[in-house]
């Protein structure tokens, strides 16, 4: 696959997901059901509003909104790449904007980078009815030497 | 409290910590016995080796790390603050340095700034018999307008 | 001012920025001409590609791209906040996403969160022709205690 | 080189560094005018005090800081590895934590992660007679693929 198509081309559907999450990853199973839309180049969740994701003041915990971006890329890398190797986070940055008000979160993440060695995806957090993120943050994955043949 | 006393004397013990994280932020309460040390100016964390962090590769998922981050900074916050407010989260980095071993992940939080408005602590996260770290995070707290009388 | 109004409306001119970085930061007067755009919510930057910003490799340098986040952030909120007082950064995360051509960077600034005591502005650095990202940065900036009438 | 031996034997004298970068990268070479002391693990450097990288107040700027981070660890990589291939930096996180005074500032890089394909460095910037960082930085760069014969 040429540089140019990168991220253009789903590798995997939604039930391909989740049957490679049920044999690799079972404690993340939920989060595919969380999936909301998958097309080329964009993955969108929606983190339902539940006591379990919580914070002191009734709003939806830092670790919630950073576990959802952490699986958003996971999820968008694997959908274009299919099930090749074993990806792993190399870098985490994410900056809490708004205090979530007590609702789902809607989270998309894109590509900025779709490299032979390094992935960066980029989440950005909204909530039914407002434009203004909740949250936004960039995540680097780090590719196996097995993961494309790129450039 | 003046700016060069910050961060050296201690407002809660553990147990302090425990009443005070039952009442407000029940779900976290079991993150309070993960707590090794609480000195001035350092909180201590053992992540115990346990099935419900895993991810493929019998490693600690990421998610799980950044939740430790975040615990250790706050623990650390209202430790020496006390419980004079609201604090949160406004950023987190982290770097992934290494997989780590099926282990425990012991975290050491310390003051990278302990401002009247902003708190940055700093995140080293490493495994018994094993100086270089798994883990290294940055997070910034933003203190509500009540936080402290300081400079 | 409202907090919906907040990043919609201009409150200096490219002139009127020029003239105050003229007295309060003359070293940085060169930045002011590179503003190819002012709009309400939006600041766009063109660094001309020239010697003083080369590294080995004939690519702009990390630093030249980091100084154009920090000045475009900071052109950002004084063009909408006025000469109201000194923000400073307290923080910046970017990434580097591919190496850039020997050629003009263009950044657009935008806010994620334009707040009384906290700004993050985002900043996307493209070349022309080619619409993927060269570099992607957020910066957040503490605000001074008598700079904003707002929430 | 065993990953155990990684970081803790210098590839490049301080003489030699300052020969590859007049060769390679002439427009830094008064950056290796700032290296104070060069060891296994560890490059430190002076950022002098001067005109040039000042920000109103008095302050110097977060550009400089930013630049000073960028060029130790790129330092740190060169002295370790040897003039081996062209390390990028990938990303680079900083935090600002307090307003320099007019004087200079002292940089500390050293290694978190020496790996074959990444290199993450921690740089903690102090100014004489307070213990307490001015700033606090990681960076990340990214090796070409000759780049060693690690793990």
């Amino acid at each position: 696959m040429c540089s140019a198509q990168r991220g253009e081309r789903l590798a995997l559907s939604v039930e391909e997901l989740g049957a490679f999450m049920a044999t690799h990853f079972p404690v993340a199973v939920p989060w595919v059901g969380y999936v909301e839309a998958l097309e080329p180049g964009r993955v969108v969740m929606r983190l339902p509003f539940s006591d379990e994701h919580l914070r002191p003041g009734g709003t939806i915990s830092g670790p919630s909104l950073m576990t959802l971006v952490d699986t958003a890329v996971y999820f968008l890398i694997l959908a274009h790449r299919g099930p090749v190797g074993l990806a792993v986070t190399s870098s985490l940055h994410i900056d809490f904007l708004r205090k979530p008000r007590p609702a789902d979160v809607v989270a998309t993440a894109t590509f900025l980078k779709d490299g032979r060695r390094l992935v960066v995806g980029r989440v950005e957090m909204v909530q039914d009815g407002d434009p203004r993120p909740v949250a936004h943050a960039t995540a680097t994955y780090a590719m196996p030497d097995d993961a494309g043949e790129g450039p």
